[in-house]
Formats: structure tokens, sequence, C-alpha cells
């Protein structure tokens, strides 16, 4: 980097002159964004190329041309020797007018029975599904961090909590848990986008269709999509892929904000839970004990970007009357911004529970705290006293105000003591008054108990790993 | 209805003290969002009193005690002798409180092994899932009345438009089922949606699990579900089925706009398209010819509503630490209020369509306006004259300007004036210049010819009412 | 309440049936909704029918019957005997109907030079005027109960945070202040809403203004505006006050839901800092210990549906064309909800502030942790030894470093110790290693120290106590 | 431009390591975005400086060779010359690594007496008064273009559109001057939130302010801000300031979308009210007649991203705790986007509006389409026969409905027709009927007479036009 040459200095140091050539020049150019969207373009393209000529509507000859025009096309951008332009507006341009460049008259072939409007859906929908399949890889890997952490700390206790109240104890295992499942359901949304999405829009034409006896089923199948779109009309005016994908981002990158939050919280001096890397966090040479989460910080904060970016797009599609209209070149922004916010954020996530160490003292200290044993304590009166549930529950709010009163915990009170409130309890009781018991005894399906905390992660392990990859 | 008594009325007419208590209660108050989820909460308490008797948790005596109670409730409710009241704070504290007034004792012991945590969220889910089942229901019937007028109208030529300019003739049957298309994927979402959520919370108690011997396989299976969700921390904190749900609607609400931005256009005087029934419009008695398209305008005004509510929800989630917080209890204001909307939505777009009465003259008048068939010309020089795309599409824009400058169609102009441009040009390229051969040639799979669109509905109407109904 | 007989059970519970006519009355119908504009709806009518009087459009007997019988109306409709209709659509209607009752023929020319359009917006103008009106003292009550607490507190010395990591002591009363300058700013925002709403639509007529020789300017006098709305069609048209007041509530919202988070960790066993009212939290009998801090939660919650209200009735304006469309009637939900829940949550807020107790001792211990004080080292170095900022910064990092690996505070470090590092380092050194000395000596205007506190506190009581009452 | 080497090819294209360090460097960074920051930077710095040098907190001579040093950076900046690298994370260190290269030690003391904190919230307060200044004259720019539009066509009829159904005639003057009002009030908003923000965070430290002498009421009037802010907390936890110009953008966008949909929907086959220039259409080749509207199409999605990027910031910052938190450097992004999207939104509307030619004879035909003048009728009968308005709307309508019968217009109908109806009816009322006499009778102020348009033209011209420049 060597100046900043980028798009808003043009706009703001004075070289943007105001005139209209110059102002529609810049509106209407996506050449800036599109060009990501480069091995896509020059993918469909061969797929219509090939199709072409195994139709009969273009030569072979002019086929080979192109297909080998194309390789060399790509070749350039992908070395870095391609030379963008920004009077050429899009990348479509690009690749075609370089094409013709290395090519001469065939590349006027190119675009028999296609449309810009076809062209580009196709386009846009290989790249959301190619972030699709990778978003999936991206979200195992934090999956993996997750479960190898959770496994390691299966026993481990901290306390549950309520409205950031200590309630109950659960394992530190148990708790990462819950977000290998809220990632999970994150996977499958990704999986059902990509099965919805993979229709090829390639053959709508502008909007109508075409005369050319073109195989629709052809160009699908090369570019791996399920089958053709069914409607011409609706395949290039719809862009429900882009904003299902951001949905889908959306939801994401909500649950890397609680779980950043959590790290933000947990790391902090109040809490002392864990102890995040040095590659993740930021100091100074002054505060050598202040680690600042900035990485968690800044990944709860991408999940704003990415709602904005799923508003912003559901706003420009309402009340757009059929079929393509321009308003959808800015479909492009905010799936880009999203996909490369959620990335980074995975990967950041990833690697901060990889590298977390929780500090396992701190953790027990917090969740013998508050009688966080007082449902046990209720749920015994039930369980041996055959109480009913509401007046157990009456009974435990006089034996935790005791204790309160006492400033001691439950377990430390007498049997005298708990007996004057309640005859019936036996010395039986103190085994479900320690936090570890408690943990161990909430062995329901999907409990705190260690024992299924182990059989949910090899469960899980099991689930989330062995899914066949996407793409 | 003889009083405004609604809360705002509350909130600004000076009844409201502001005494921290009197703030409290209203701040904290959901029983009127909530009591809409009446019929779940009692579903949901059967289920769990069933599996306590049948798990030998509480006795027999007491469980048919309550399931018993719990008719009675619902009768009460049902019937609205069932007393409302501010000062229990929410549905599940009026189903209980009534209970325990009804039957005395053994109502306390249905909150045994459960928590107002995993309640809510299994009440709540099995709203949402009924919602799925209504709307696959109401989009459903909205994809018949689409089917049935396109069927009528496979043949009828209009504009196609790109840019709001005319682009190509299309038919209006071929239009109509662009939207089912868009429809038939907002099916699908809301079946992946639905299976998604369709697993029980029940049984996670306030967050860690229970020590009671639970049986939630059990639960899940009286209610429906595929199975008990895996996590317990997860099942108290997740609202991930309705924000999906919002996700799903907010879709389905978009599309609705873009079709009631169509009929409001096709519907004034500058189109003259369609003519809407009386039902669906409004006028006065002074302009009797003007109907303006009131509904048509709300359902493209309610996508912004519901754009909003999901915005709204995923603000509420963003960045909340696990397990339970009260900031929850806001996901329901979003859905109703977006449930209630696209439902209506639904009705009045299904009332419309099957209402309208196309004006065929116009859009046959405006299809062949604009020199639609310049693609066609165009095609046709490649096709039989063997040129290039591009040199072909250079001179078809010569003979549109020569159209263009004797104000005069291009079916009109002379096989003399044609081949001046283009020796090669025959009396064989009339065939492609009228509309009717236009659309009739646009047989690629997805076209606009009818026979392509014929064969549309047929497989969409197979396809889309051959679905087993959801619920 | 003795029946949930809300629209949603209308809509669900099977009393729907499809009918055309049934679904448009229903998607029409906006009584439920705008009823709320009734005392609006009665002053507008009455400013009206006192202009068209002076300016004898209508003859003083009419005007006369009308002033009455609005009246009436408007004491039925307070006193709650006022029947609403379902079948009238609109609170307009009902006005109007009612008033034909009462006073027969001269109630039809009330609506002489008026239409529906220019009397909706006068109605709804007024309604968020007052709302502003309303909003500026709900405010002032929150900065006044923080205003209150800052003074009891401007020595009370706490952690200051950055990234939720200590960062330098601060006083409370600094803290709270900082709440009492964002509010400041939305009352500003709020002042410069209301000027600009302040402009009467009265006259506009349905958008291109009328022939009778009406006096805009009476009828603006008369309803408190500074004067008739420049423009007919966009009188009609112009929904921006409503905007501008979402905006000014989603902002003052995300300020309280800051507070709110603070308020939920502050309350949470990781910080104990405070200690909230019983009125404000929500606990059980059975843990007396716990006190949910529920009615923060809420107000953190609430700031999400405000966003969403924003951002869905911005998302409902896009893309109209002029003049009046019926979309806009989806203005007034996404208001009446913003405005109930932002007044709800600073009452909320301003009980919560003043009941709340803070814990002095934790607050001071929390502050003395984490070498608060290393940046006041920092400086003394290069106040006191002249050495630039970035070697004074390195070498306090070697003497926090040294006390970590003692695991002492800086203060405990001996003389020889720090002069071991930074020979010229003296006894004087000590004074600014303190947490209370820190917090004195950051006598920068806007500082922590408590005599500028105390200070900014008094210029804030005058300043936002003196604003005259709008309104 | 010779290589596609944006972020995003980093990202995916395989030279992510996915090593911590490289996730957290590519995460944390934000040289991309800020360096847009660099002139505000160096800005701060040298009011700082002078500030430093006159308090006596640094040597005169450090003084001296700072502020010499940072001309030597911004000259290279500007010239191109400037080493960016991507290892220093941010604006702020590049300057300062920069100037430290340039002049050695006493770069260490520009940071005296500052903080990251301040610095960075003046940087960005800077800017955004500096976008604020720019938006005040794009859209005085736009205001000029409608104006002068509006005063040659203060006379020519168009159709007044509710719903999109004709409703009364209006002139093209007038329907303009709507988006001058609008556009008056985003200048307004403009300006208060310019006000607003204008005050100086610097000197604020990291959050606590200084224990150095500083003058910031010296820094705050170098900088050309009001003052101080007043809490050195808020000071550097706020980020209403982008919040509020986000809101102002997105009121401003809202507004261009409307003139967009106008444009898009007047330059139709449908309605052929306007001709866009050939500047601000696309066309083709072979479809020379064809002008796609693609600035207004861009403009109004624009709106859409805009909206996105309020939503985005106002959930970043939703619920943080005080003070700084990394998320708010997810600031710049969306200010960034939106002030670029806009400034280049306004240009091409102005563009636009200057360059189009209304069709006066379409416009006219159009008006007098649709009975458009029946409401003149109404009040005819109520002026000149003393009808209360509700019959005289009655009998309006029996009128219309004849003249719907006989498929002819008002005024066509004969004076016996008339009076079969009406006897009280007279040869006067044809004065009313012709869309022409309806234009010249709406006086009313605000209305659509031709004098009355001309009259708000001057005002707002002369209103409009002498505010004075900001900044």
């Amino acid at each position: 980097m060597s100046e900043p040459r980028d798009k808003p200095l043009t706009l703001w140091g004075g070289r943007f002159t105001g005139a209209p050539a110059e102002i529609m020049r810049i509106i209407n150019a996506s050449i800036e964004v599109d060009r990501r969207l480069f091995a896509e373009d020059i993918a469909g393209s061969r797929a219509h190329t090939s199709m072409l000529v195994a139709q009969g509507i273009i030569p072979p000859a002019a086929g080979n041309a192109i297909l080998s025009g194309l390789d060399t096309v790509e070749a350039e951008i992908a070395a870095g020797t391609f030379r963008f332009d920004p009077a050429l507006e899009d990348i479509h341009t690009h690749v075609e007018a370089r094409l013709h460049e290395l090519i001469g008259e065939p590349a006027g072939r190119l675009h028999t029975a296609r449309s810009r409007n076809d062209q580009v859906a196709t386009d846009f929908r290989l790249w959301v599904r190619t972030a699709l399949d990778r978003l999936d890889g991206e979200i195992m890997a934090l999956q993996c961090a997750l479960l190898d952490k959770a496994a390691a700390h299966a026993e481990t206790i901290m306390p549950g909590y309520t409205h950031l109240q200590v309630a109950q104890p659960v394992t530190l295992g148990h708790h990462l848990m819950a977000y290998v499942e809220m990632l999970a359901r994150d996977r499958g949304r990704a999986r059902d986008c990509r099965t919805r999405l993979n229709e090829s829009p390639l053959g709508a034409g502008a909007l109508a269709g075409t005369a050319f006896p073109i195989d629709r089923f052809a160009t699908a199948t090369a570019l791996g999509f399920a089958g053709p779109a069914r409607n011409s009309l609706d395949a290039v005016s719809d862009r429900d892929f882009a904003i299902e994908y951001l949905s889908v981002a959306a939801l994401c990158a909500m649950h890397l904000s609680r779980l950043a939050d959590e790290i933000i919280l947990w790391s902090s001096p109040a809490f002392t839970f864990i102890r995040l890397s040095d590659a993740f966090t930021t100091g100074s040479s002054m505060l050598p004990q202040k680690r600042n989460p900035d990485a968690a910080e800044l990944v709860r904060a991408k999940a704003g970007g990415i709602l904005g970016a799923l508003t912003g797009l559901l706003a420009v599609m309402k009340g757009l009357p059929l079929s393509y209209a321009k308003d959808m070149q800015e479909d492009k922004p905010p799936v880009f911004a999203a996909a490369d916010g959620l990335a980074l954020s995975l990967a950041a996530m990833a690697g901060m529970i990889t590298d977390m160490t929780p500090d396992e003292a701190a953790l027990r200290r917090a969740a013998g705290a508050g009688h966080a044993t007082a449902t046990d304590l209720a749920d015994w009166l039930v369980r041996r006293l055959g109480m009913a549930f509401r007046p157990a529950h009456e009974i435990t709010g006089r034996i935790v105000r005791l204790a309160d009163a006492r400033g001691c915990a439950l377990e430390a009170l007498s049997l005298a003591d708990l007996r004057a409130i309640e005859p019936g309890i036996t010395e039986e009781v103190y085994a479900v008054l320690g936090v570890e018991n408690s943990v161990r005894s909430r062995t329901s399906l999907g409990g705190t108990a260690p024992e299924r905390v182990r059989e949910a992660i090899a469960e899980a392990r099991q689930r989330c790993l062995s899914q066949p990859k996407l793409g």
C-alpha cells in the first residue's frame, strides 16, 4: 500500500467533477464490488459455451476459442496481471472485453442466448453457494474448538446464571455445549439455504426465456446446480438466496455475540473465570495485566453490522415490481461485508476458545455462592417427603432466609436448625446441598450431570463432524 | 366495545401513578400479550402432568385432578368466562392460580420438575409451530388463487418489464407464476423452520435439567415434538425459532409487497391493466370511478413492519449472556404482530388475485409498444444468418432506430428497408416481429411460451398442492 | 378484564370467515389503533370549525352546534360511555358519525374545506408533539434521579472501565453524570424534533389545497402550531415527524439500554456494586437472596423493539410516490409502541436509580485492583522528571510488572524498588499511586475529580431543570 | 488498478493462514477504513500540540518539531507517497510512527495528556462534522435544481395522485416543491446534528480526564468546536453523533427514494411524463428507445443500505457498558458507506432533475382523465348553493356516475343533465370543471394555484439559499 487511493478519497478529494457523466459512471459502476465474482463469472461462461456448442448453437471452433480465452483471462486475474479499468462498469464487461482482445470475433458469440440478467443471477448464486460451503466448515471448526474445551471441562463446576444472578451450578462443559447446539442449528440453516438456492437461473435470458434450443439442464449440471430455476421472470428477479444467506449469517453472528459477551464478562476482573491468550487480547506495555478482549468485542459488534446488512437488503427488495431492476445491484455489498465479517468472527472465536484458560478455582468459588442448591433442597423435600412442589418451595425459602441471616451456606446449617423448620428433614439432605452433588444429580436428558455432558459431547462430535462436506 | 381501556390510555391518561410498584407491575406484566398462549400452556401442562404420573413422580389422583382442572380452565377461557387479572403477571400464573382455586392442593404438584423457563419456551415454540402450519395453508391458498388466474391467462400477452421499461412480451400467466415460485420457497423455508424448531425444551428446568426421573421423550411425543432439545441451557436461552419464523415471514411479506406494488401500478390509470373488485378497493360516493387499492397498499406497508419486527428481535437477543434473561420476554410482541400482519396480507392478496379482472386489450396494447421484439430480431439474425450475437445486436439497433425515426412498429418496416440495413434478411423475419410469435417462440424451460406456462402451471399445481399438510 | 377479545383471537379463533368483505374490513380498520387520537381529532375539528365560521364558510349556528356536539363526544369518550363499533373503520369516522347522531345536518358541514388526508396528518402530528412534550418531562425526571444519586456519590470511588477491564479510578457521581449528558442530548433532539414538526398540515386538503377562503394561520395558531406547512402535497405525504420521533426514541432507548446493562452487571454477584430495591427486582420465596433485575432487563430489551419500530417505518416510507398512500396508515403502531415502551423504560429507570443502594466498600475495593493508577505514575514521570510520554509509559510498564511479580499493589513497592527501575523517582510519587489521590488529581474540565464532579452536577442541575417546559 | 488485491481476496484466497496472530491482526486492524480520518487526526494533533506548548506541558522546541513533522506527514499522505503498512493497525499509529521516523524523540511527547480514546472520538467527530457541512451543500444543490425546474413548470398541469389514482390536478412546479420542503427539513436536521455534535472530546483522556493542566477550551476553539464535552466518561463512550448523522442520512435518502420512484414511474412507457437525459439512463445499441433509469433505481436502492447502516450502528451500541469498548470501532464503516451513498445519490438526483424534460402534453392529458375536478364541483355546490359538505359530496357522486355512464368528461355534460340531478346548478359551474380552473382556484396557502406556487418558489429560494454555509 502506498497511497490512499480508495473511492472515498475520489469522492471527497475534489476529483469528483460533478459532471453528469462522471456522476453516472461512479454511481453505476460496480466493478470495485463485483470483481469478487470473477471466478463464478468465468465458470458460468464456460458452462454456457460448452452447452451452446453441444446444442449446435455456436460452432465448435468458436466454442474452443472462447474456452481457451476464458482460461487466459482467469489466469491473468489470478496472477494479478489483469488490467481493471474503472470505465468498464462491471466484471462481466471486463471479462468479455478482455476475451475480445484475446480471441476477436468468436468472443461475440459467447453472449448468444444469454442476458446480463441471468448471467449476474447465476454468478451471484454461485458465489453465495460457495460462501455457504465455507461457512459450514468455519462453523464446524468453531464447534470442534468448543467440543474440545467442553470435553476438558465436563466436570468443571461453574455458576449457571439466569438474569446474570447465580441460579444453579452447572459445568463449563455443559455451558459450552449450549453453543455447539446453536451452531448446529446455524449449519442446518446454511444447508437448507444452500439446497433452496441451488437452482440455475442460466437460460432465463433477460426475463422471458429464449427461442434458442438451449439445454438448461446441461448448464445447471455443469455448474453443480440441482436443476434449472422453473420460471424465467422469477429467476432474474429473485434475490431470496442473498437475503436468506444474510438471515443465516445474522442468526449465527447473534450467537457469536452472546458467546463474545460471555468472554468479555468472564475475562473481566469482576469474574476472572478465564484468561484469554495473548494472541486474542491487546494490552499495553504500561498495563501488562490489562488484557483487553478486543477480538471478542469486535465479534460482538459485527453482529450489529450483519443485522444491518440483512435489514438493508430486505428494504432494497421491498415493493420492487418485476422483473429485474437496477436496485438489485445493491445486493452484493451487504452480502460481501457480512460474509467477511462472519468468517473473521468465527475464526477469531475458534481461536479464543481454543486458547482460553479457565480458572477452575474461581469458577467453583462463584458456583458455591448464592445458595445455588436451593432448588435441590426443594426437590429433595418433594422427592423424599412427598410434599407438593409449592409448599416445598416455601419451606426452602425459610431455610435460605435462615442461612442468609446466619451468613452461612446452606450446608453449614445444623440438622436441628433444618428440622426446626421442617421436622421431616433427615441427615440425608446434606447430600444434595453441595454443588458437586447438585451437578451430579441433574441426570435428566440434556442436564448438567457430567455423565450427560460427556454423552452429549460424544453425540455432538459424531453428529457435527460426520456431516458430509458441503460443496 | 364500549370503552377505550387499552394500556396506552392507562399510561397516558393520568392513571399511571409513577409509584415504583405500579411501574414495575406494568413493565413486568405480559398477560396482555401472552394470553394468546393459553392453549399451548395448557397443552404443555397436560403432557407434563401425564408424564409425572407415569414416572411415579406425582400420585395418579393428583394427576387426574390436575388434568380435569386444566380442562375446566381451558373451557372457561374458550367460553370467555375466565377472569383475567392484571395483578397476575402472565398466562402461566393465571392458569395455575385458577387451577388452585378449582382443585386446591394438587395444583401445587403441577410445577414439580418444571420451571417457568422451560415452560414458556415450550409454550412459545408450540405457538410458533402452529403459526407455521397455518402459514403453510395460507400461502397455499394464495398459490391456488395465482394458479387459477395464471391458468386463465396462460396466453394473455402483456409487456415484460425490466427497469419498468418494456423489454420483451410475456404472458400474464407466466408473470403470475413467478410469484407461485417465490411462495413455494417461502413454504420451503416455513417447513425447514418447523423441522428445526420441533424439539421440546420441556424438562430443561430452570437451566440445568432436573434430578427427578422425568421422561423427556414422553412429553416431547405427547406435544408432537420430534424429540427433546439436547442441551438444557440452550433450551431455555434459545429464541432462534422465533427469529427464524420472523425471517420466513419477512421474506414472504417482501414477496407480497412486490405483488402489491404491481397491483397498485396495474390498477392505476397510467396502466389500467387490471380492475380490482369492489371488495378490495375503497372509493367514495363522490368519485365512484376512483378505486383506491387500499388493501394492496396495506399489504405493501406491512412488509415494513415485519422487517422491523425481525430487526428488533435480533437486536434484543444480540449480546445476551446465558441462560434465560428477562429480555427474552420481548420475543412475543414482534412475533404476534408479524403473524397477524402476514395472515391478513396473504388472505387479502388471495382475495385480490381471485377477484381481479385483467384488461386483456390494454395488456396486449402495452406489450406491442416499445419494439419489444427487438431481441427476437437479433436472435433471428444469429440463428438464420449465423451472425455472432454482438454484431446481430448492433444491426438490430440500426433497424430499431429506423422504425423509431419512421414512428412505426418493427413489423411495419418493409423488407426493402430491412435489407438496406442487412441484405441477408428475408421475408421469414416477420414471423418473429409480432408479440404473439415472440411469446410463442420462447420455449426454453421456464420460458414464456404458453405451452411452457401451461406445463409449469400443471407441475406447480401438483407440487404445491400435494405437499402433506403441516401440523 | 373478562374475555380475551383481542384482534388476534378473532383472527386465529375461527371467527375469521375469509370472505373478501371481512378480510378487507379487518386489514383496513385502524380504529383499534387510532382511537388513541380521539382528543387530537376533536381538537383539530374544533379549530377547523371556528375558522370556518370566522371566515364565513359555514354559518355561526352550524358552527356552534358542531362545537357543542364535539364537547359531548369528547366527554363520552373520556367517560368510557362512547360506543366504538368495528364497522366504522377509524376514529375520524367514529367522531363524525356520533356528531351526526347528536346534532344532525350541521355535522355534514364540519368536513367543508378539509380532507381525511390533512385531518389525519394534523391529528397525528398533535399526538407526536404531545408525546415529545411528555418525553421531555420523563427524561428530566430520570435526570433528576441521576443528579441526586450523583450528588450523593460525588466522592464514591469506583473502577472506571474500558473493555470491561479496570482502567482508572473514577467516582460513581462522575459515572452517573455521563448518563445525564446523554439524556441532555436526547432532550435536545426531542426539542429539535418538536420545533420541526410544529407546522400545521390543516388546510392542505386532499393534496392540492382548497378554493375555500380558509385561514390556515388561524387553525395553526389555535392548535399551537408555529404556522402552516408550506406545501400541500408535502403536508399530506410527510411522515418525517413520526420517523424523527422514532429516531429520538431509539437513541434515548439505546442510552437506557447501556445504563440497564450496567445495573444488571452491578447487581450481579460478580460485582455486587449496587443493591436494587425490592420494588424493581423479582425474586422468589425460595431464593430470597436472588434479586433478578427484571426491570433493567426489560429496559435493555425495549431498545431492540424501538429500533425495530424505527427500521420498520423507514422501510414503509421508502420509495412511496406522492402524495398520500394507504401505506402511511401503518405509521401509528410503531410510534405508539415506541412511546409506550420508552415512557415505561424511563419511569422504571428513574425508579431503579432512586431506589438503588451502592455498596461503597465493594466499589472502592474493585477500584483498587488492577494497578488502576498506572497512568498516574506515567504522568508523574512526565510532569516531574520531564520525560517524554512514550518512555514514561515504558518505565511504568516495568514497574507494574514488578508489582505483579511481587503480587502487590503499586504503592506497596519500596522506593528502592522504584528507583532501581528509574533513579529519578522520589518519595513524592506515592502521592499519585493511591486511588483517592488519582481521582482527586484529575481536575481537567469534565474530569473525575470530586470538585469537578460537583461543579458538573450544579451546572447540569441548572441547565437541565431550567429549560422551559415543552408544550 | 492492476490487481484485485482487496481484503476479501486476502480472506478467501487462501492467504489467510488461520493462525491466531493473523486472525487477530485482520479483525483488529482498522487502517483500511480509518485512513480516511488522516486529515482530522493531524488537525487534532496540531491543536493538542499547540495547547501543550501554551500550557507549558511540553517545551516549545518539541512542539515546533511535532508541528513541522505533522506538516510533512500530511503532505506525504496528500501526495500519495506515504507508506501504509497493514501491520500498523490504525491511522493514529501510522501518523505517530511516521512522525517518530521524521523527528525522533519529540514525537514521544505528542501523546502527553491524551489517550487513543479521546483522540479517535475527536477525529471522528471532526469527520462527521465535515460530512454534515458537505451534506448541506449537496442538498442545497438539489434544492436549486428542483427550484429551477419548478419555476419553469409552475403552471404545467399534471395529475395529483393519492393511492396512485388521479385525485385532483396540480402543477408540476407544486409537486417538485414538495421535495424542496422535505429537503429543507433534512438540512434542518443536519444543522441540529452539527450543533449537537460540536463539542470537543479532546482532553477526556482514556476516560477520567487528566492531571495535566490542559486547556480544553483552547483545543476546542482551535478545532472549531463550540466548547469541550462536559463529561470525560461520556466523551469517550458517546457515538450519538454518528447515529444521529445516520438518522439524518436515512431520512434524506428516504426522501430521495420517493423522488427516484416517481422518476422511474414517470419515465416508464405507462406514464411518459418525462424524458431523462442520456447521461442518466442506460440503454443499448439494440433498443435505442429503451432508456433505463438506472441512476434513479440506484438512488432508490441506496436508501435501503443507509437504513441498514443506521440499524446496524444502533444495534452495535445497544447495551454496551461504559466507557470505551472496542465494539465502537465498528462505527466508521456504516458512516462512511452512508456518506458516500448519500453524496452520490444527491448528485445523481440533482443531475437527473436538471436534465429531465417533462412532456407537458402527456402530463396535461393525464390530469384531465378521471374526473379529477369532482371535488371542485362538490365545493362549488357548498359555496354557491350553501349545501352542507356531505350532501354536496353525494350529489357530486351522482353526477360523476352519469358522466361515467355517458363515457364523457364532467364538463361535457349538459346543464340540463346537471340540473336534472341538482336543480340549483347554473352555467357558472362549468368554470370549476376544467383542470386549469381547478388548479387556479386552489389559492389557499400552500395550494397548487400557480400564483401560490410562484410565491412558494420565491420564498423557498430565499430561505434555502440564504442560509449561512455550514463549516
